[in-house]
């Protein structure tokens, strides 16, 4: 496994050695886009607003440890799509769970932006992903991302939210609207940098 | 909800709302703590490795966003225990889950530490709480956790490391044996730094 970046000293315990994966904060929400379908560098950073080096960094981290796969983008061959593993699906059920205790316990005073529900039968899921209607466990690939009553399209504007406002199937790649190519600047400082999506 | 002590600045989403509140170093591993039954500060203390005023300030979060109670320890009343709310309760389909997926993906060389089981029937509960045997979703309340194949009693000697080598249902109290009363300067630094237990 070599040096975790930030180990949990003295505790050996698989939450720690998880968390050492994952608890690196924006961690879980480069994977939650990467859920919606998000696959390109600019995508992800458009979406999160985090900085460049944050996220090339997350990124990273995620490729070395197998959630993600890193590989040649076809339509835009110098640039990187990223795609989910197997090892990054497993993750749906605590992204979720987690998701779903933020929505119960500090709710959005307008509602859920988004809806988690069965792709199959449009009933809710509950946090140990247990369909409300089929009452059996949902595999994320069966998950439909929608709209909910707290979504205001006017405040995200970017192309990502705006393909997220309709019924998304989780894992799917996202349609996303192409965003401006960098300037010359962006595109130097990114070769410097080595973040070149 | 006031100020939060780190903000996913545009991100409205509940998972970063969760996050806001749970996804600081070590809180999850404090919660993992008050599921075992560890109630007293210097409890969670030897058991964690954690800095004082890391567990101070971790604990502090937890009541103040209602996952802990903080109430007057009856046998020393100078003292506080912290227990798990309703709020903390259902926090633990997403912990399990990323407990599962640590212990999955990340394992331990030498097997599980620790074991969870369907405390009515005994056999395992998978990463989205459903029990292997009953096929229905089991509450914490009803979950051992029991010492797994990978547990070296000689790596942890700690008094709550010692509790826990015997089957333990999540949420009741756990025995702990006293650790020694803390010197006067050590009780008197908790006094100035007002992490008194």
């Amino acid at each position: 496994m070599g040096m975790l970046p930030k180990s949990y000293e003295g505790q050996d315990c698989s939450l720690a050695r998880a968390l050492e994966v994952v608890g690196e904060r924006w961690t879980l929400l480069v994977l939650r886009d990467a859920f919606y379908g998000v696959r390109r560098f600019t995508d992800f950073q458009v979406h999160l607003g985090v900085p460049r080096a944050v996220l090339t960094e997350r990124l990273r981290t995620l490729v070395v440890y197998g959630l993600l796969t890193r590989q040649p983008d076809r339509e835009q061959p110098a640039r990187h799509q990223y795609t989910l593993t197997d090892k990054g699906w497993d993750l749906w059920p605590a992204l979720h769970a987690l998701r779903s205790w933020g929505e119960q316990h500090v709710p959005a005073s307008n509602g859920p932006r988004r809806l988690f529900v069965h792709a199959i039968c449009g009933a809710d899921i509950d946090a140990t992903s247990s369909c409300a209607r089929c009452h059996r466990q949902v595999s994320p690939e069966e998950v439909l991302a929608a709209p909910g009553p707290g979504l205001n399209p006017e405040v995200s504007q970017d192309p990502v939210s705006a393909a997220l406002q309709e019924p998304h199937r989780l894992g799917q790649p996202l349609a996303v609207a192409p965003t401006r190519p960098p300037t010359e600047r962006t595109a130097l400082a990114d070769a410097v940098m080595g973040h070149a999506g």
